[in-house]
């Protein structure tokens, strides 16, 4: 079995308004690529918010008393930490440079997912304001231009506990289901699998993430192909990706 | 860019004492392959842990009074509770039907790692001894085999706190650094990137585990080929990717 994950070159700076389906299909054929039945495109969500208009500009907010306590214990800027107050439903952790909270989505992440990054000068971008419809739009968009079968997952690169450096995850799906659910599977020896629930979404975002940078040369679609994932065909959400409260043992 | 992930097809059961390394060439030749210079192997870590013989006998454990009452409340095997024990350094958490703890190796992780699927019945692989060591070893025998520059990941494949569903992570690392530190470098915009470490061991091992899949027509080594990792060159150590204790929010 083998996968290839190929970089979409040559897309444009994006800015509200644009079709990034069509910038997607655009880029391809400057590169003579097309899709095909079965790819996955994995698209950065920095460059949905943006096509979506969805900034923040910090010039503009008043930060709360709450966000500049929250400031002064962390050094980051109080207009951000008000963005970010402004994106969570609850605040997990607070600590030396970071606010790990629960995103009005359900995400538990650091600093709201608010990226400071890849945009112009006092502006940040949330996530999408709904990623798993964000990645509908954009595959119904998608497979009009091309009649091919794919799926989409938009992604964003976070950390995690425990473990140092971020990664690749997925925010929104759309056409996949993100999690594969392999209960009742036999191992090598015949015995039931113990790891029955695997994150394909995440690992492919993750994979995706190998190709696109962030800097500069950054590359913010990624073709995969060759995974077979007829059995995870599905509308999909990325909500099934979130552990339910009441199982998290590290919530207070 | 253009990443492949290719399964190496056709690799035996593994017992204690075999060649991981000739195994992967022989196989690879098998199928008109060979390894080029740049490549990354990823191996799952149950393969290297059966090749060492790393493997615990659940018949012989006698059960702790601690691991007897652990057992009670999470329904698990008191002779794999006290095996998991054995492995750890701390208990973190104890879940519904599962123990977060920290190994001796540093990982914190769900049952100390230790694998009940694609090893007999009645046996368990813990990780590795010393995973790093493990990857240097068969590392040095690939190039020796080769003659090829390449480096080698081990992986596992964990869960993780607020997400649902496992995704493959490196837990030892040969020839390349695990995490890329970008700091310094300029976004699309010119400003400093936000996200500056990225965990690259732990994408890869994602990516790979797309490939391997767990059951009987599961894969457990997989070639990266295209990614370019120059710049991470190093002897590595999969412990860079442990968050130090005293930046972690997550715990008590």
């Amino acid at each position: 079995m083998e996968i290839t994950l190929t970089g979409v070159e040559g897309l444009p700076l994006v800015s509200e308004g644009d079709d990034i389906a069509a910038l997607i299909v655009d880029a391809l054929k400057s590169s003579n690529m097309e899709l095909l039945d079965g790819d996955i495109v994995v698209i950065a969500e920095t460059l949905v918010a943006k096509a979506e208009g969805n900034t923040v500009d910090l010039r503009r907010i008043e930060p709360s008393s709450k966000a500049l306590e929250i400031a002064s214990r962390t050094g980051k800027d109080p207009r951000l930490v008000e963005a970010i107050l402004e994106e969570s439903s609850e605040i997990l952790k607070v600590g030396h440079d970071f606010i790990v909270s629960e995103t009005r989505h359900g995400f538990v992440c650091a600093n709201a997912g608010i990226d400071e990054s890849n945009v112009e000068e006092g502006l940040a971008t949330p996530l999408p304001e709904d990623p798993d419809g964000s990645a509908r739009r954009i595959l119904g968009a998608l497979q009009e231009l091309t009649g091919r079968e794919m799926a989409v997952i938009i992604s964003d690169t976070q950390g995690r506990p425990f473990r140092e450096g971020a990664v690749g995850v997925a925010v929104g799906v759309a056409g996949i289901s993100p999690v594969w659910d392999r209960k009742g599977e036999l191992d090598l020896y015949g015995r039931s699998l113990q790891t029955t629930r695997v994150a394909v979404a995440d690992e492919l975002a993750a994979a995706a993430s190998l190709v696109m940078g962030q800097a500069d040369e950054g590359v913010p679609a990624v073709i995969v192909r060759g995974y077979p994932w007829g059995h995870l065909r599905a509308t999909g959400s990325a909500r099934e990706l979130l552990r339910p409260r009441e199982l998290d043992v590290f919530r207070d």
